[in-house]
């Protein structure tokens, strides 16, 4: 007897469970990733285990707190199961996955699909998608279904260091009403320029909400984006968008060479009283720096929603009261996360039902 | 000999003195009120004492803190000089002057001005602006210069409302992450409906930073407003205006008739779990029926920027962790407060060059 298909549902959601069967009706079974830790889970992939003839995985960043993070144990794992071939990670950001792993991982389809591929599937998937066959497990993420949230988010904390809100907010909830902070160390967002670094969705989506105002926008990408607007001028390097910005906003994934891409001599070369937006990944900035730039006032204030060890956070940041500083809810709306958590399931069934879905992460792209 | 001409600067301000005495070179002596209350305050204006000679007053609400508001007393004894004229607010809203006392107080400015206006300037002013004769005391505000800092206000306020993101903050600063208000109780801003009541410079302003998402805009003015763009949406009464806002935003000045417009009736004419926004004045909107609804649920969260007693703040409204509260910034940039500023000090300028300034209050319009 054929084992039965299943999608394991790693992580949370705002759909109920009914309506996510509702989707992968004659598909796959979709089960929920019961598991207290890791050792369970890890148990449950093996023949025989609860999670036993996974195709596909739905993951979201909150099954980490169960399992952690989608490293080289787990991938190796989910490999040996030799059906698991796609990860439909809901999100933006996939640095908890180990796409290195993902990719060398796992062997030809046809040794590892028969109960469920048909021959007719691997013709047409060979056919659209010849690098399937050199990837062990595809992951895709969920872009463009964040941008509005997370842009909105840096959109957010942009005029809250402008205008010391946060601080104000938390003096009034103290009962002192206004801070002895005057107005004269606050400004508008209107004539200021902001600096994107890295024009993808959201960096755009931030462009487009800020040129309300309008604030000037001007952006460095590593290669110029064809479809930004006209009045989004590229810089053409990462000096020119320091110098000339009042506010960076960081709006880069988190990979190897982006770890402290906005390090001490970034950071230093930014105006005086400058602010930096962050609603990336923490690591992306040099947090040691940013504070020692704080300290000293080159830096004015910091408007985080990202920390290097979440859900830590450096104490020294509080010691600032104009910063503000949100505990990584970017995309954490009911609309998004709806918008998300459909994306990364059609996703997922898109490759059950055609051997490929969307939004293949970008390494993974030919 | 003639007295000395004098400005009197009333409360605060971000110009430094000299900055103020160039522009007024030749026109006016500038004075510091510097009387550390209302006494010392009446005492200066009467003959011979340190105000005696003002022409014009320029007032921020600041100096409310040692004189208090510009009530029946204090009119009464700039009226008493026989010499004061002008009163330039720096501010959008002036209830903090008794503007029914200015109008009737005061005389024919042929026999209070005597000493510094020509006759020349007498004919001018009467061809240019013949109600001024009937008013005592006209009265100048700085619309226009504070719509940008206010409307941004409001935008920060509607952003933390419907994302939690004050809760948040609050949250992570006090060590908690995460607060337990799950994502599936806050929204994005896109696509929801944002009512406007009163569609005046801040509200068409908050209009247009809306419209970048873009969200439904529908306003609901006494009048429709001409220059208002096409995808704003005048609704023709305030009964539909509340029925159609998930977020309703309060932009009309207190008047008598303003008081608690926006009642227990209005409350509940919006959907349930609707948001409200006020960066106008408090007492617009009745707060006891406010907290009720909060209470009850029926409003999810207010974003309030004013307080019907402030700087007291009611201490119930701090009980709803999900409220974003401000004490009273919406104007309070560097920026702005030079733009309002100049513009106060102008209007001042200008009547005293010319016999007219802009910017007269609408109750002194003819």
């Amino acid at each position: 007897m054929a084992r039965q298909r299943r999608i394991i549902l790693c992580g949370d959601l705002v759909w109920a469970h009914d309506e996510v069967e509702q989707l992968f009706h004659g598909v796959a079974v979709v089960v929920n990733m019961d598991s207290p830790n890791r050792a369970d889970f890890l148990m449950g992939l093996k023949p025989g285990g609860k999670y036993d003839g996974a195709v596909g995985i739905y993951r979201h960043n909150a099954s980490a707190d169960r399992i952690g993070v989608f490293d080289k144990e787990i991938i190796t794992a989910l490999a040996a199961t030799g059906t698991v071939k796609w990860i439909a990670h809901n999100g933006a950001g996939y640095d908890q996955i180990d796409i290195e792993e993902c990719a060398k991982r796992g062997s030809h389809p046809s040794f590892t699909l028969p109960f469920f591929l048909s021959l007719h599937l691997y013709t047409t998937t060979h056919a659209y998608y010849p690098r399937m066959y050199k990837i062990g497990i595809s992951v895709s993420n969920t872009p463009g279904a964040v941008d509005d949230a997370t842009a909105t988010t840096a959109l957010y904390l942009l005029i809250s260091c402008l205008r010391h809100f946060s601080l104000a907010e938390r003096s009034l909830r103290t009962g002192t009403w206004k801070t002895p902070i005057s107005s004269g160390r606050t400004h508008d967002l209107t004539s200021r320029t902001l600096g994107i670094l890295g024009l993808g969705g959201i960096g755009l989506r931030l462009a487009n909400l800020v040129h309300a105002f309008p604030m000037r926008v001007v952006y460095y990408s590593r290669h110029r984006v064809r479809n930004a607007p006209e009045w989004c001028e590229y810089v053409g390097s990462m000096e020119a968008l320091l110098k000339q910005s009042d506010v960076l906003s960081v709006h880069v994934p988190l990979r190897a060479d982006t770890i402290h891409l906005v390090g001490e001599k970034e950071i230093r070369t930014m105006k005086r009283g400058s602010v930096i937006i962050n609603t990336a990944r923490g690591k992306i900035i040099d947090e040691e720096a940013l504070i020692r730039a704080l300290e000293d006032g080159h830096i004015s204030s910091v408007g985080l929603d990202v920390y290097p060890d979440e859900p830590n956070v450096n104490p020294r940041l509080l010691a600032f009261p104009q910063n503000a500083l949100l505990p990584h809810m970017g995309t954490e709306t009911q609309d998004s996360q709806r918008e998300m958590e459909i994306r990364a399931l059609l996703n997922l069934r898109d490759f059950l039902l055609e051997g490929r879905g969307k939004d293949l992460v970008p390494e993974m792209r030919r």
